[in-house]
């Protein structure tokens, strides 16, 4: 096409745009911003974190169901590279600072990962489903100005690891760290070793020694550690951010160990849990109490090591909160944490499906040495086909063969003390009943965004509470706010139609209602 | 762009073909075919299989390395419906041929799978490994004209299905088989049930009544079921085309039973053993003896009722041979069925490595109650760190890290006595030195393959022994010999390149090499 051919169109377009009332600054937009959500933000400092725990107590913020809250989740593995993880980080350094004479979090355990939270939720009772929408995820920049523009994990090849003990180089026993660099920009795709250490006995500012990593928190003195550099040269480590744990308070205790995940979410480790997955939890205690850690960048199904690449990550989370009373079928009796995406239905198994209750009082204790995958699968097997029944409305036998023909069962942890096997159902499988297509115009409109089109370029902009998405059709990266995102799944031109999922216009409904 | 401008760059095109040398039949090509690979075919029928067992024997067919063989695999459970997937079909009627006089298979046992072999390879000795590529995998058409174009399959939720007895409808035991139908031609990716009927008590030809599915090759007798034509509506299963059992002979043993996967590959039950993938097997016996059997259209990770949507294939597989001298870190001393593709590296763990050597005596019989998934997983993570350690040249420290924050483990199969996990490894994590990418012509041409690029449509045409490929750039479906297939990778343009991996090269070489 020669140019001038281009500017007629480009000037036609632009007339288009003009005359088409639909392409103007609609007045539902005005009107629709009083039923905003409100956007929250959560910084991570040493008065909004607990430390190894979850459950019951003071909320560090109260939300209403709909808000948006930008939470920053800190890495409890920070100290393992003092320099690179903390240095220079105003939040990460208030959480960890402890000297001979004060520990700012000095209450750390039984468990061990920094949680952000609790987040109350008005009206919510037991009961209820908590729905969290994951909207969008960064990695934390580092504090230290040596090191601008990368952002650092630490893998740990812990003594809960699954090998611990049987490895065939000497010691059999060690615990060893692989620090591992990204751009925090999120330039690359990808993590890169940096150095690795053996643990060495490190001494706290209290004078106990550590002669394993078996405090929370240990700053690992560079003094005591032989690095090597010349580590897993040339892997390029896939970057999956996700939050290791999002858990709402159990009712069977009130300080509950942080490691062991259970019904009520917790330390899930599936990293599935990203930026455009939605997350539902089962209420149990007055207001859910949701709270959200254990930050990670890279992690195989399984865990193995018994770390992933632990680093600190801020998200966007949309907070829904659905009364007893309105539970669709497949939420009514939830009973296990719940994962949806775009595309598939995740169910959460573990070896034990609510150890607090069944291992009884000593359970925190004794879960440590009771899980099997074998009983996880069972757990998840179960809970798969009683969820195909229910909430797909299949009959026991078609939902046993569904299975066994679909559905794919994988290990998420076998790590964490309550060890865990995921099945993946496909909602493509289902057709429109479970991915069900819906004009992107008329569907963003709804709600009073502005929808502009340019057939020319095939380009869709979404514009809302001053927010504004630009995606092309059948891509799978789009614009948000000037910054390139990855889309969920690229906008279908069908029937001429523009058409997305439902769970699309939900997921970026939500995202477009973030007040900056 | 007009249409006479159109016909100017065809005109262009072709009279580039013309004058540049490269485009024309090269006599390189003519000189390679008398080193060509032999193709053979190997029906299915009585004379050619064994049923439930594999192991030492006669073989059906002698290959050399590097040979090309189409062979036909047969479902066991052909008889779940006589009219769909016996009647009409030469082949298949001669297996079960079975009347009060006569049995065509009457050795049936003490597994269940009807394998197509064994394949002895010349030259194949204890120690070497053999290489099965597959090349081609298509669904059987019915020989029933009533059901014309179609291909049925059967999902059968057996009393060894892993929720046998935990059902919550009445009667709790009960086996209940689901017919699936597929269009042979592979029109649609996808199956959709048609009917469901709980197994009744069957009476085969000598009067044996037999109240559950323990004897393989039963036919049902369609007037004492009970159809259910009203399953799984609006359900679409996605088509994983592979065979669920392929295997080398056990040393351990002359008939081995066909069931419990071991160390020689046998009932894997992956569905990533498809076309596109390549199975390395350490050769135990002279020969090697290579049986195929078990195919199936459909499976999840864990093939959780006891079975896949159990179907008959025909694939094109080449054989080749690797001498115990001649192998690579990755084949040395390989001790488990190792899988390639384009993409990964799988590696498959068991509740028992060798079964028959760790249990003994009774090991065929002791094997099914002894199962679980942690032992299949400890061995699949004792040998992934081995794989990478050996093959990867990692440290063991590097391994584990590895592992840890970047491959997934999943549940093969909890269904086959010696249940099964396996381990996905990513070969882009490690760049370059798992996928290398060479220039697409050069790579052809070396081996004779004609190349012809046209600029215009981006599209290359690969000519080798009377078959061609042609491909566009970027595309994921190519046109081979005039039918569509799935590329195992898109071809890529770098550095105004036609690139495409090794792998790719190797896969299509061999693909071409097949004489009709």
């Amino acid at each position: 096409m020669k140019k001038r051919n281009m500017c007629k169109v480009f000037v036609a377009l632009s007339l288009l745009l003009l005359v088409n009332p639909n392409y103007g600054v609609s007045n539902a937009n005005a009107d629709k911003v009083s039923s905003m959500p409100k956007t929250h933000y959560l910084a991570a400092n040493a008065d909004n974190i607990r430390w190894g725990n979850i459950g019951v107590g003071k909320p560090v913020l109260t939300v209403n169901s709909g808000d948006i809250v930008t939470v920053e989740a800190v890495t409890h593995h920070s100290g393992d590279d003092y320099e690179r993880m903390i240095q220079g980080d105003e939040g990460v350094e208030d959480i960890y600072h402890w000297n001979e004479t004060e520990q700012n979090v000095a209450d750390r355990g039984p468990g061990v990962h920094i949680m952000t939270g609790p987040i109350a939720v008005e009206g919510a009772e037991p009961g209820d489903v908590l729905e969290v929408k994951i909207l969008d995820m960064k990695l934390r920049p580092n504090g230290n100005e040596q090191y601008a523009g990368k952002t650092y994990g630490a893998n740990v090849a812990s003594r809960w690891g699954y090998l611990y003990g049987e490895m065939i180089e000497e010691p059999i026993k060690r615990e060893v760290i692989t620090i591992y660099e990204m751009d925090s920009a999120g330039g690359t795709d990808y993590a890169k070793a940096l150095y690795s250490y053996k643990w060495t006995p490190q001494t706290d500012p209290n004078g106990k020694i550590h002669p394993t990593m078996d405090y929370p928190g240990l700053i690992v003195d560079p003094d005591t550690i032989e690095r090597n550099n010349n580590v897993l040269k040339d892997v390029q480590i896939p970057v999956r951010l996700h939050f290791g744990t999002m858990s709402v308070a159990p009712k069977e205790a009130d300080i509950v160990n942080s490691v062991p995940p259970s019904y009520y979410g917790g330390n899930i480790d599936d990293w599935r849990v990203t930026e455009g997955a939605t997350m539902y939890y089962p209420v149990s205690v007055p207001g859910a109490l949701l709270s959200i850690g254990d930050p990670h960048a890279g992690q195989g199904d399984s865990e193995l090591n018994g770390t992933a690449i632990e680093t600190s990550l801020t998200g966007d989370i949309q907070i829904i909160l659905h009364k007893k009373a309105s539970l669709n079928n497949k939420l009514s009796g939830l009973n296990f944490p719940l994962l949806e995406n775009e595309n598939e239905w995740v169910i959460h198994g573990f070896s034990y499906a609510n150890y607090l209750e069944e291992l009884g009082e000593n359970a925190q204790q004794d879960i440590y040495n009771k899980s099997s995958i074998d009983k996880a699968m069972k757990d998840a097997a179960l809970k798969t086909k009683a969820f195909l029944m229910k909430g797909m409305n299949l009959t026991e036998d078609e939902a046993y063969s569904f299975m066994s023909v679909s559905t794919d069962f994988g290990i998420t942890q076998v790590v964490d003390a309550n060890w865990g096997i995921h099945a993946v159902i496909q909602k493509k499988v289902f057709g429109e009943s479970e991915r069900k297509l819906v004009q992107l115009r008329t569907s963003f409109e709804q709600f009073g965004s502005v929808v502009e089109w340019n057939p020319a370029t095939k380009r869709v902009m979404i514009r809302f509470n001053g927010n504004s998405l630009t995606a092309t059709i059948g891509e799978k990266t789009a614009d948000f706010n000037g910054e390139r995102i990855k889309l969920i799944a690229p906008i279908e031109m069908i029937d001429n139609q523009a058409q997305v999922s439902e769970y699309f216009v939900s997921f970026y409904k939500a995202k477009l209602s973030k007040t900056e």
